[in-house]
């Protein structure tokens, strides 16, 4: 836990799911967490395990992924600092969809669901700003879902480069680095697509001058270029019809 | 409204969003709500509008679509009997990310969005109901950006028919009818395929007296054949390897 109940609740305050709540109900969700630091490789929790325990990461990056049951693994999403994880559990007899690995030394406060629930029941604004989180999830998966029934690939990887970005793009000297270990397969899977398919884009653009690629390491040297694609805008060098 | 306060209170009962509630609660929801009636065609809401209402459908069927910035359609879900649409509006400062358009005469419940927020504060069970709601949605969008993203076509379409067999259908003589105005280019879209496609697997599967066909109207005649297709089960014919 930090150094004290206050800095735990300024560190809160900051987070989303606990925007606008006063004093004392920040201070009764506090009193309610405690800490759980994992190594890099261990999980939080495990797909089709019963959801107890609710998460929000203080510290590191999570990566949720789904096994197929062909066994096929699929990335849904990364969880970065401030983002919360597992909030089924406070809807009782639920099981966690994802398994929550962590990636680095991670360290995240966790609340039993039933406890967070009963903090809900006590402070409504809490419950309220739980369904706005998982609205944004929605809208996100709904928005991930037009793109693979109805966009050309290009495209797909072009949005989900900058939605990577956005959540976890750092400025680096010559681009910004997308700071989480992503393999070529992995982008193939998170948009549906294949290995060789993500592998031609990239060095395509890599060409152009718009990515870098490494190992597990994306750059984006000119964003621009990568939203003209992404919203299939006209060109710098098209003319516009 | 139903001829009384008790008959709607009496009906929303049986719906997820207002389970639990007490008396007290139950009738607060109930004096906060109007009816609107709408003909078949005409929209609750619009993609891109301010939300500002939450509702809840009594009768008739309603058909959520997103417009793509390219102007393709995109079926999202359908929405019926004792279904919520719209729990956005209750959060303040968004938008519907879809179009809510009526298939037949509807009648619906509605609430001004920020009624609910401050009934939601008043009882915070409901509260709990409506992120329950949004869980189960987030469950459903994962669900399909896997099936997406990792499944070949068939399972795709056999998945699609049993999800929207479970919603809508009714039993009629010779199997299931799925009881929502479908094209085959609907389908297609539903599930990232072309028509192409799922004319070929629908025709296929037409000849094996699985499903029966005809313009907008699907039958099921096998459920179980198509769950062994959805989930990869070995056939009847084929021995266990």
């Amino acid at each position: 836990m930090p150094t004290s109940v206050q800095a735990t609740a300024d560190l809160l305050r900051r987070i989303g799911l606990f925007q606008g709540l006063d004093a004392d109900a920040l201070a009764a969700v506090v009193q309610a967490a405690h800490i759980r630091a994992l190594p890099a490789g261990s999980c939080y929790f495990f797909q089709g395990d019963p959801a107890t325990q609710f998460y929000v990461l203080l510290e590191g990056r999570v990566r949720l992924t789904q096994v197929t049951a062909e066994g096929q693994q699929l990335i849904l999403r990364f969880i970065t600092r401030g983002e919360g994880m597992g909030i089924v559990a406070v809807l009782g007899a639920m099981v966690y969809s994802a398994s929550a690995e962590a990636l680095d030394a991670c360290q995240a406060l966790v609340w039993e669901g039933m406890a967070v629930a009963v903090l809900m029941e006590q402070y409504p604004r809490l419950a309220l700003n739980g369904m706005r989180l998982l609205a944004q999830r929605v809208r996100e998966f709904q928005d991930r879902l037009r793109e693979l029934a109805t966009e050309r690939v290009e495209r797909r990887v072009a949005r989900l480069l900058l939605r990577l970005a956005h959540q976890s793009g750092h400025k680096v000297a010559g681009g910004i680095l997308i700071d989480l270990p992503l393999s070529r397969q992995n982008l193939a899977e998170m948009i549906g697509t294949t290995l060789y398919t993500v592998s031609r884009i990239l060095s395509q653009w890599e060409a152009q001058g718009l990515v870098e690629t490494g190992r597990e390491r994306v750059v984006i040297r000119r964003p621009h270029g990568l939203v003209i694609i992404a919203d299939d805008l006209p060109g710098e060098d098209e003319p516009r019809a």
